[in-house]
C-alpha cells in the first residue's frame, strides 16, 4: 500500500541519485566533465588563483570581490572571529569529551555558539540578520575548531589573530605559530577546493533543516552531523590509515588487490557524480607535488596501482582517486595533525552550506517526501496478546 | 546548463513534494483518508489504548508487545534514564545560553550526550550497539528537556526515577511531583499520536545525516534542529499565542478574516498531507473534551471560524485543524507549560527517528541528490575587476 496522494507518487531511485531536488546559483559539478564551478567560474581556477577570501566573497556576496571590496572583507570577516559570551567556558568540557579532532565535539560546540549567539528561526529575522549570522558561524568554526584540539591535546588555546588572512590565522590557531608561505599556499587551496561541490550529504542537509524555518545555529549543527559520516567527510583520515596498512611500495599491489577481491570499499576512490579525474583531486596532486611531500610518491604509487586494478577487478565502474586522495597529503604537508583533517573541510564547507541556506530561505518550501511503505498491509487487526488494559 | 548526468535528471517539485525517497515498513500517512499507521497498526487506535512503551516497542522491535514484553521493556527502558557522565555538570551553563524550553538548548545537551555515549559511525560499530545507543538516546531526550527546563526557570533538577512508567516520569521530572491520572492520561496520548508520520522534515532530517555513515549522536542533533522549525515543531506554542492574541470570542471571526485576507499563515491549520481532518487532531480533540480544559471552548470556536472562513477565503484549499491545534490545549491540561510544547514533541518524535534510522542503515545509500543550477552559464570568463595577486 502507498500513500494515497492525488497523483501516483514519483519513487526516486535509492539516495535520490540522479533526482535534481531544487534550482540553484551556487555551483554546479559536470561529472563527466570532470568540471565543477562556483557561480559559473571555474572552481579550480579560483581555487589556484585566489584566497579563501575571495571565494566565501563570492559565495555569500554573489560576486567576485574587486581589490578593495577583498580588503573590506577580509577586515570585517577577521573581526568576527570572536567568540559570542559563555562558548569558551564550554570547550574544554566539551573538548574532553571527545578525541581529538572529533567533529562530535565541534557539533556541540558549533551548537551552543548558535545559542549564544542568539540565533532565532529564520522567518523570525530579517535577512540581514540572517546573513550576519551565517557570516559570524563561518568566521567562528575555525576558531572552535581550533581551540578543541588544542584543548583536548593538552595545550593553551590560541587566540584569534585578526591581521592574519583566514588561511594563516587558521594554521596559527592550531599549531600557535604563523605559518610559512608553503604551508598557507598548501591549506588554502584545500579550503578552497572544497567550499561547495553541488547538492553533497551535508549541504543538502542544510537545506532540508533550513526549509522547516530552524535558525541557522541549527541548520550548522545539522549540517555537521552529517559531514562526520565516513561516506561524506569522514574519510580523509581514512585514506592515510589506508596508507599505513599498506606500509611499503612492494605491498601496494597485493594488499589492493585482496582489499578489492573482498569487497572492501577503498577510502579515497569513486564518487557519486564523478565519472571521470576528480578535478579537486587534479589539482590537489599539483600542490602535493610542488610540496615535495614525502608521501607523494606513496600516494601516487597507490593511486596508480587502484585505478589499475579498479579497472580490471571492476570493470565499468569508473572510479578514479576522489577529493580525499591527496587531500590528507597536503593538509600534512601544511602541518595539519591528521585529525585535524575533517575538521578543516566543515570550516571551508560551511561557506557553501550558509549561501545554500540563504538561497533556500528565498521562496521556501518545506522539504516533506513521502516514502514507500511496503509493509504489513494496513489497517491490521491488533493480535491478541496485545492487552494494553488501563491506557 | 545542468549536471551532465548519463540520463537527464527528473526535476522534482519544490520540497520533494508528492515523491517517494525510500521505501519503509515503519509508518504510513493516507492523506485523503485521513488516517495514518504504525507498522500497519492504525496508530489512533494504539494511542488510544496504549501506553508510550508499547508503542515504542512496536517501533524499535518491530512489533506490539505481550505483557511480558511490555513489563520487560519498561523496566529496561526506565533504566536508561541515567545521563551518560559528564553530562549533568554540562546542562546549568547550556540552559543559561536559551529561554526555557529552547529546542537549541535540547540540541546542545543531546549531542553532548552522544559524545559523552561515545556514540561513533554506524558503520564502525555492530548493528547491537548502535541500536542500544538508539533506545539510551531515546530515553534520556525527556531526562534532558525537563532538567535543561528546571534549569532555566530556576529550580532544582528533579532527577527521574525506573518506577515510574515513561509518561509519569516524564511529568514528574518537569514539574517535581507525581501526576494524577488525568494529567498523565493527557500527556501520554500527545505522545503516542506523534511518534512518528512518514517522512515529514525532521525523521527525513534523520535519515539524510545517517545515510552519511554518521554517528546516531550526530543524527538525532540534526533532526531536533530541523524539528525546531516553525513550518514543523515550532508551532504549538504558536496556536496558544494566537488564542491569546484573538482574546474574545467575539474577536475570533474579525481577526481571523483580517488574518486570511492578509495571506497570514493560520497556526495549526493546514497540513502537506492531510487534506481532510487530521486524525491526530480528532483524538487531541476528544481529549481536551474530556479533561474540560478551560481552553477548549474557545479553541473550538476558533477552529470552527477558521475552517469555515478558509473555505469561503481559499476555496479548494482543504485547510483543517492540524495535530498541533488541540496539542496546546491538551499539553496545558497534563500540567505542562507553554514553553515545553516543543520539546515534548521532541521526546515522542525520536521514537520515530530512531526506528527510521535503523531502518536506514540496512541497506543504506547515501541521499546525494541534484540540483538545477539557473545561474550565469559556465565557464564564465573571470571579470577583469578581480585581480587575486600572489596565490
Amino acid at each position: 500500500m502507498t500513500s494515497d496522494v492525488a497523483a501516483a507518487p514519483y519513487e526516486a531511485p535509492a539516495g535520490l541519485d540522479g533526482v535534481s531536488v531544487a534550482r540553484t546559483q551556487i555551483s554546479d559539478v559536470l561529472g563527466r566533465k570532470g568540471f565543477y564551478h562556483y557561480r559559473g567560474y571555474n572552481a579550480v581556477d579560483i581555487a589556484r588563483r585566489g584566497r579563501v577570501e575571495d571565494a566565501w566573497h563570492l559565495m555569500l556576496r554573489g560576486e567576485l570581490p574587486t581589490a578593495e571590496q577583498r580588503d573590506a572583507f577580509t577586515a570585517e570577516t577577521a573581526a568576527l572571529r570572536v567568540l559570542p559570551d559563555g562558548v569558551a567556558e564550554l570547550l574544554p568540557a566539551i573538548a574532553r569529551l571527545s578525541p581529538a579532532g572529533s567533529l562530535a565535539s565541534l557539533r556541540s560546540a558549533i551548537s551552543v555558539a548558535g545559542q549564544a549567539m542568539g540565533c532565532k528561526p529564520w522567518t523570525d529575522q530579517t535577512d540581514e540578520e540572517t546573513a550576519s549570522q551565517a557570516a559570524r558561524l563561518t568566521a567562528i568554526m575555525p576558531v572552535l575548531a581550533a581551540q578543541l584540539f588544542r584543548l583536548a591535546t593538552g595545550q593553551e588555546v590560541v587566540q584569534p589573530r585578526a591581521d592574519l588572512r583566514y588561511s594563516e590565522n587558521y594554521l596559527y590557531m592550531i599549531t600557535g605559530e604563523v605559518p610559512d608561505e608553503r604551508a598557507r599556499y598548501a591549506v588554502e587551496r584545500y579550503l578552497m577546493l572544497t567550499i561547495d561541490h553541488g547538492f553533497n550529504n551535508s549541504t543538502f542537509t542544510s537545506r532540508v533543516i533550513a526549509s522547516s524555518g530552524a535558525d541557522l545555529g541549527a541548520v550548522v549543527t545539522g549540517a555537521l552531523g552529517a559531514l562526520s559520516g565516513p561516506f561524506h567527510g569522514g574519510a580523509p583520515a581514512r585514506v592515510f590509515d589506508m596508507l599505513d596498512a599498506i606500509g611499503s611500495r612492494d605491498n601496494a599491489e597485493p594488499w589492493l588487490r585482496h582489499a578489492i577481491e573482498h569487497g572492501d570499499k577503498l577510502m579515497g576512490f569513486g564518487h557519486r557524480i564523478y565519472k571521470t579525474i576528480d578535478p579537486r583531486s587534479q589539482l590537489l596532486h599539483e600542490v602535493a607535488r610542488e610540496l615535495h611531500s614525502e608521501r607523494v610518491e606513496m600516494s601516487e604509487l597507490v593511486e596508480k596501482t587502484a585505478v589499475e586494478l579498479l579497472a580490471e577487478l571492476k570493470p565499468g565502474r569508473e572510479l578514479y582517486a576522489n577529493v580525499e586522495f591527496y587531500a590528507g597529503v597536503v593538509l600534512e604537508a601544511a602541518g595539519l595533525p591528521r585529525e585535524m583533517f575533517t575538521p578543516t573541510f566543515a570550516c571551508s564547507r560551511i561557506i557553501g552550506w550558509m549561501a545554500n541556506v540563504l538561497e533556500q530561505i528565498k521562496g521556501n518550501r518545506i522539504f516533506r517526501p513521502l516514502a514507500h511503505y511496503d509493509g504489513p498491509e494496513a489497517p491490521r487487526e491488533f493480535p491478541e496478546f496485545w492487552q494494553p488494559g488501563q491506557p
